[in-house]
């Protein structure tokens, strides 16, 4: 952090400083969550964050606070250009430079587990409208705004109809917005392969947020610069820059750290706040230092750097540079961008929500799916009946098969009992949210052992809800 | 399917065949699944599958026949082996010889996906522990028997604290059992880019579903083997076998398809059924046909390749080497493993599982997270207190701030009314199910409109869901 705060005051930057704490040290001294509550005073009094590495541990513990700033401060939109600095940093990719817009504050990082019966765990994966038209618009305001050409959406929707399938849905519905943009979608599987393998094909990529933490990882190790880039999380009063290497606690307090990553979060935090002049002079004089061949350990080359230098002497030659322009690579030219992004407030279209049935999980030890779906079908509910019941996600009951592997944690859809089913297919019929309570009940009493429950809507006549496999 | 046909008949394969039928002119037909009754029963009679590449299309129809396949048939485990065939084959990694174990049934593939309000859809992610320990110890099993030294674990478990960390306590428990094999376990963004830049550094990759999608296709892209590399699907029982490219209608009745991917899953068929040295003895005749530079349009290069062979030339040439050993490759030497991998049935062990609260999830169009808060506070049910409310994961209340972004989704979270609260932390109360029924009814009859319920437990004693995101 020195370092790059010694560069900011060097351009003459117009900052002020707070400092705050987070992390650790918070949480030890009682604070669950590691962020105290002064600390969001000088937040919101400051609206811009410049954030040194934390580290999350690992399956225990507090929650980690990287999630919980971004959540918090709804930075919704986390932003990582990635840029191969070939020959000077060493990469597979010479001709890399693409930027990944991950959506920073829900999908399965919300964090939201249940541990349901001795054999099942579970983790909300939620999806928001107004989440992926934030991040969409966002991804396509960020390319007109910086000249780029392309945006790439990623996601998984040949499995996931509904929540990737909604992502996939407003990228569209706003990509028609841009016609001056390339635009297209892949699956994320082949499309974090085809970036590894082809990562100059790609200029800005939108997706959600657990996509977006790999690919954004996969693009900055084999541009070999993790140690190097900055990353924004941008909302819409408050804004956090950071490097996106996370804290090396094996290196800390030798000297020898590369200060890169924070110092281009710091550039990208001085544009977002209208300093874009100075942001180019620090990302020029920064470039020059790199091609100038003054390198800290972890990117020194024999034969190609100049000098391996320590985090400060790097500073200084960064200082010194302050003013000049590079040679080889690019020149900054963030000044000549279009500004400041604004991201429309969401307004929410009212649908028609009908209730139209539950899926009533059961926790039922038994391993024949027909001994449970028989003593489901013969409750005599007044208001439901039972459509079928599946098994993490096969269908198990009516019709299922031997091989099906079948846990303790057993799916049971019930739809009003004067839904027609013909061929499978029903036409539903809606329900009071009364009729839920009372088959809940009746199940109570009957001994079934009832772990959550999930309605079943229909929006605007369509079904709000996936079939069973093999339903 | 022709050519690998071709060839297994001229190695002599002892093999009898039966054909079925699956995927669109199947689902056209009007069996919404896209697989026949009687397929099953083929099924079930042969025991083992060679299936050719079908499409799943994107967002609406049928749902993955894949996925039903694999789930309903209880394959539990997906093996894709990625060497290099460096120089014949283009790649960056002339070194890597990878193994995924990916699972094959759970995880946000089970596909449960629900709308719950305007604003947000959800997908379940269910892990589960027979789930974890099949595939972990397939994993292991697969590195004990084909010479494997080392066997990696891929989770997500510094934000998913439950669900991925049961895959890594379950990694940590089986490995314990193999000393003779290294392991490890890494956080997956960084895993997929470590792999992505360096993949000769990973020999047996184990990790869930989705994560084993996206890596698995890393792999093969990055190998540049994606057309060649088969895959297998293991099940107690029954077994498939494919090629992992999708099928290719811009080039199907051209006869210019690598029928390379199809081979090589059938390779892995013959050794599942005990023809190993058939199995080698195709591997070897392939090996050495692509060695001679006979390659199909998608593998040719210009210097390199010998010349531009049809897809029945090239299994003609395979047929015409059976016998012969490659040069420069490393010979395949299946017949040296040792044999058919078992696992043991899984045994459920029994823990304590109280009933102590219930995340109640409410549709709200407002907001501010201090009037619903102070609603439900003030509900005066007789068994049940609210604790906390999140929206998206993130606490709003109590004490929540102002810039968190709140959908109409809110997780109301319910805990008995004598448990203690003190500095936020509760010891919980058990309490009935019938206590939540009559919290429900209270809700509703309070115009609450509860859109899902999660039980809260405690497992053992020990708390069996996460906290609020700041709780």
């Amino acid at each position: 952090m020195d370092a790059t705060l010694k560069i900011l005051d060097a351009s003459k930057a117009n900052l002020e400083y707070h400092d705050i704490e987070l992390g650790e040290q918070v949480y030890l001294s009682g604070n669950s969550s590691g962020i105290g509550p002064n600390a969001w005073d000088v937040i919101n009094e400051c609206k811009t964050i410049l954030k040194a590495p934390i580290t999350t541990p690992q399956g225990k513990g507090y929650k980690s606070l990287n999630v919980t700033l971004r959540k918090s401060l709804g930075l919704f939109s986390n932003v990582r250009p990635v840029t191969s600095l070939h020959p000077y940093v060493e990469t597979k990719f010479p001709n890399m430079d693409v930027v990944i817009v991950r959506e920073n504050e829900e999908d399965l990082y919300a964090g939201i587990e249940h541990q349901q019966t001795q054999d099942v765990v579970q983790c909300l994966k939620l999806i928001t409208r107004p989440g992926c038209e934030k991040i969409v618009r966002y991804a396509f305001e960020y390319a007109n705004s910086f000249g780029r050409k392309k945006v790439t959406c990623m996601v998984k929707d040949n499995i996931m109809k509904l929540t990737d399938g909604l992502f996939h849905k407003v990228f569209d519905e706003i990509s028609a917005e841009y016609p001056n943009i390339i635009s297209n979608t892949e699956i994320i599987d082949i499309g974090t392969a085809k970036l590894a393998a082809h990562p100059e094909n790609y200029d800005v990529i939108v997706t959600s947020n657990l996509y977006g933490d790999i690919i954004s990882d996969v693009a900055a190790e084999i541009a070999g610069s993790v140690g190097l880039a900055g990353s924004a999380n941008i909302g819409r009063n408050i804004a956090m820059f950071e490097a996106i290497h996370g804290s090396a606690p094996d290196i800390a307090g030798k000297k020898i750290a590369n200060p890169s990553g924070l110092l281009n979060g710091a550039i990208m935090m001085l544009t977002h706040v209208g300093e874009i002049e100075t942001a180019d002079k620090i990302k020029n004089a920064w470039l020059t230092t790199i091609e100038q061949g003054y390198h800290t350990a972890d990117i020194y080359q024999e034969g190609i750097s100049k000098a391996k230098v320590s985090t400060s002497e790097f500073a200084d030659k960064v200082i010194s540079n302050l003013g000049q322009k590079p040679q080889s690579f690019k020149q900054s030219e963030l000044s000549k961008g279009k500004g400041v992004i604004n991201i429309p407030i969401y307004v929410r279209k009212n649908q028609e929500q009908v209730l139209v049935g539950a899926d009533v999980f059961i926790n039922w030890k038994g391993s024949d799916p027909e001994e449970i779906g028989k003593a489901l079908t013969s409750l005599n509910d007044p208001k439901m009946m039972l459509k079928m019941i599946t098994n993490r996600g096969v269908k198990v009951f009516p019709g299922g098969i031997s091989e099906t592997y079948c846990t303790d944690h057993w799916r049971c859809r019930f739809i009003a009992s004067d839904a027609k089913i013909i061929d499978g297919k029903p036409t539903y019929s809606p329900i009071e949210y009364s009729s839920i309570i009372g088959l809940l009940s009746n199940l109570n009493n009957q001994g079934m052992e009832v772990i959550k429950t999930e309605n079943l809507y229909e929006f605007d006549g369509k079904r709000g809800f996936s079939l069973g496999q093999g339903e």
